[in-house]
């Protein structure tokens, strides 16, 4: 029987097929409780022309709303990719348990790829484990054909003007 | 005449009134655009039981709204105290191009008191700039104001539960 980290990520694996479908970078999550998924989302930054709409924020307001508290201390969260900086800092703001990710992000990920977000913020006796590279290469593959068409895209815009 | 840092923070302090009367930590912030203020804010977070209610991450969502874009690069945000590493993760992602604040956080302001967010965040081409300590006294007052009364209650509410 598959075990409930792979069933969490394969369900954060569907939201970010929603995101690519929408033109947007495929990243997907889910906020699970009490071993059942409480609210699901996936990045919607370009189709809601908002800097804030990456999928962890939205799945963290989601949470608040449909539990009526800013707390989500007996909840964890499952990611396809390493958050960055700004959904570190909201994880720890909502107290979520414990993030589990997939794909490391080299080049802004805020857990431990560029940053150390969960072990140095100060002034919350709050602190989030995290554990990263659970599906790890199911959660890169749609991010790599992603920005591969995004280049071949741009290519052919830039050649099409003539550039 | 009464120079422009001072006047964007006193309509900051403005809104650390309403939050004040709203019994939320009083914190307050405007975004600016071309000498205009282009929204406000304050801190909601109890009154919407969100944990993402800051008053700096409600101010982005409302320009990105009202701009329709999710890049602010030629806005600035005037805010009380000094961001946490959420509001400064969203500072960054909005590409807001200065924070001016009032008080500093000794506790989790990650700025330049616990953190170094705008100069150790990798992966963007883009550096927020900053300035501390603007209208530092006024700033911090109310917010002294609303701790101690929130010290005073609560030994209320112990003393009168007979512990």
């Amino acid at each position: 029987m598959e075990d409930l980290k792979t069933k969490f990520m394969k369900a954060a694996l569907k939201e970010t097929q929603k995101a690519y479908e929408a033109k947007e970078c495929p990243i997907g999550c889910v906020i699970v409780k009490d071993d059942k998924i409480f609210v699901r989302a996936h990045n919607l930054k370009l189709t809601k022309s908002n800097a804030l709409m990456h999928a962890e924020v939205i799945a963290i307001d989601k949470a608040c709303r449909k539990l009526g508290d800013w707390r989500l201390n007996d909840m964890d969260m499952y990611v396809t990719l390493e958050p960055c900086t700004m959904c570190s800092g909201a994880i720890i703001q909502s107290r979520i348990r414990k993030v589990f990710f997939g794909a490391y992000e080299p080049k802004s990920g805020a857990v431990c790829s560029c940053n150390d977000i969960f072990n140095t913020e100060h002034g919350h006796n709050h602190f989030v484990e995290y554990e990263g590279g659970i599906m790890e290469k199911e959660c890169s593959d749609l991010m790599k054909k992603f920005f591969l068409e995004m280049r071949d895209r741009n290519r052919r815009d830039t050649q099409e003007n003539g550039n």
